[in-house]
């Protein structure tokens, strides 16, 4: 569920006026509580409205003048957070493989965590955005195995119904035994299967591997901790078995990782971040707002958790 | 241009009462004229229409109707005329796949003739229909390098504007070149190229290697001519850049390939048919008509000759 807290009653008009007031800051400067109060507090269609009511008002597109307002942390989730969903992942996708060192766990998420047609929706932006399709971009930032993985995972198109064949399953459970037990990690198979699978075939494959070989075939997939081909095939496995624990791990790590921290907060608050607050909770013994509250500050730190479903002060 | 020759006034009711009453025959069988007539001369939503309205009344589906009603070679191709032109595509690529000798040429041709979108709309059809993404199946009944390329074509979401990257060009001609050269022909830069860049791109790519190398790409593939992985190879390359010429090849051999006349008529009749048979007669001194007029008979020569544009008899 989602943990956003959003009006029924709202106005475009109204909204897109109070934002632009907020920017002019009548002496001064920003007021950037007004901001989050109001896109902070907005579903992603009402969002969509706004931005269209900005520009039609002030001939201006409503993320530009976020930019050239606010900075830094607070400026990147703000404007990750106003963009429509499937293009905030092209960004965000395209940010990930720009970095020196391209972040793969940030396409495996794209890549698995959502349906097929998300996934799609996302390929479709990348493209009408960057010009490119983002599995030739993606080919072109990484290279040997991890390429390989990465490429087969963002060009899926799978099957999402839930019908499984048990048969199919058993042997592609020792199929894929065989590859990790030999070692042979970067074998086509293991690709194969993880890229062309239905989740709900690729779950019960899994659990036949569990069955036979009394355990995950996560444990079969660890190796050397910084060797990333080996970390995007244990993360895929998890994105298409259990996203929410992905994304808690994602979050929870010993220096907070704050493109991973506001990733998940703007991507997930409108669809499970109740259940992986829940899930956090559980397993950190801390809730995340109290985590987020002690890790972050100012701004940024009121914006998320607004969007952790706190009430805006 | 199409061929096929539509009225801009139809009743799909009447239309379906034709097809009725030509099934039933009136004691003298089937009139497959009769279902020629009117099928023939449908563009594919005045089909749909029509098959809505089968339904409506006579609570049966068209198509299993007409699979009663007629056999062989011209229940194959009506039928296929009759769907829906993704979903032929879809029940085409099974029925490729589910050969003894699974028929690549059929993949490749819908990986790459049609746009990205086309594409798109095959392996959803594929999915609502077999239960299982166009990928797996594929991946499924074939194995090795030549499932490596097919796995990879069909996969491809690719970007479809005009844009293209001079550099990309002439660095992936020199890449492509390398792989060739030193025969590396199941090189995944190969495959990767070939199944990422948008056709555009690959245009120039190959325009660079003919440029630089002073011999077509496709030269470079020539090997065994009962190598598959190569066949698909020259194939994709050769869809990718001139599908047109591929068709006709399709369509030209010494003995005639069924599968592939009725295929390459039935999908393109509204599309590029007059084209195909414009470069046909340039190439072979004959006109397809006559060629198809010679090679078959029946109610199939004059169900394709009507879908070639010629007036029913």
């Amino acid at each position: 569920m989602a943990t956003v807290v959003a009006p029924k009653d709202f106005s475009p008009v109204e909204d897109a006026e109070t934002i632009k007031k907020a920017c002019l800051g009548l002496g001064w400067g920003t007021d950037e509580k007004a901001i989050i109060s109001v896109l902070g507090n907005r579903n992603s269609f009402q969002r969509k409205l706004i931005r269209l009511a900005y520009e039609e008002i002030y001939h201006e597109d409503l993320i530009h003048q976020l930019q050239s307002e606010i900075t830094g942390d607070f400026e990147r989730a703000m404007c990750h957070w106003t963009l429509e969903p499937a293009d905030r992942d092209a960004v965000l996708a395209n940010a990930a493989l720009r970095k020196s060192k391209p972040d793969y766990r940030v396409i495996v998420e794209i890549a698995c965590v959502g349906s097929p047609e998300d996934l799609l929706a996302v390929k479709r932006a990348y493209r009408f955005r960057y010009k490119h399709s983002l599995e030739e971009d993606v080919a072109l930032h990484t290279k040997g195995d991890i390429r390989k993985v990465l490429v087969a995972l963002v060009s899926a198109y799978r099957y999402d119904g839930h019908e499984i064949d048990e048969d199919v399953a058993i042997s592609e459970a020792g199929l894929l035994h065989d590859d990790i037990y030999g070692k042979a990690f970067n074998h086509d198979e293991l690709v194969r299967v993880l890229s062309t699978r239905s989740k709900a075939q690729l779950n019960a494959t899994f659990n036949r591997y569990r069955d036979i070989h009394g355990k995950s075939i996560t444990k079969g997939l660890l190796g050397d901790p910084v060797d990333e081909y080996l970390g995007a095939l244990r993360t895929a496995v998890r994105c298409l078995r259990d996203p929410k624990e992905v994304l808690r791990r994602a979050i929870h790590k010993e220096d907070t990782d704050e493109d991973a921290l506001s990733r998940v907060i703007v991507t997930r608050a409108e669809k499970d971040l109740k259940e992986i607050k829940e899930l956090y909770l559980k397993r950190n013994n801390i809730s995340l707002d109290q985590a987020v509250a002690a890790d972050t500050d100012g701004d940024y730190k009121e914006f998320l958790l607004t969007l952790l479903g706190n009430e805006t002060s």
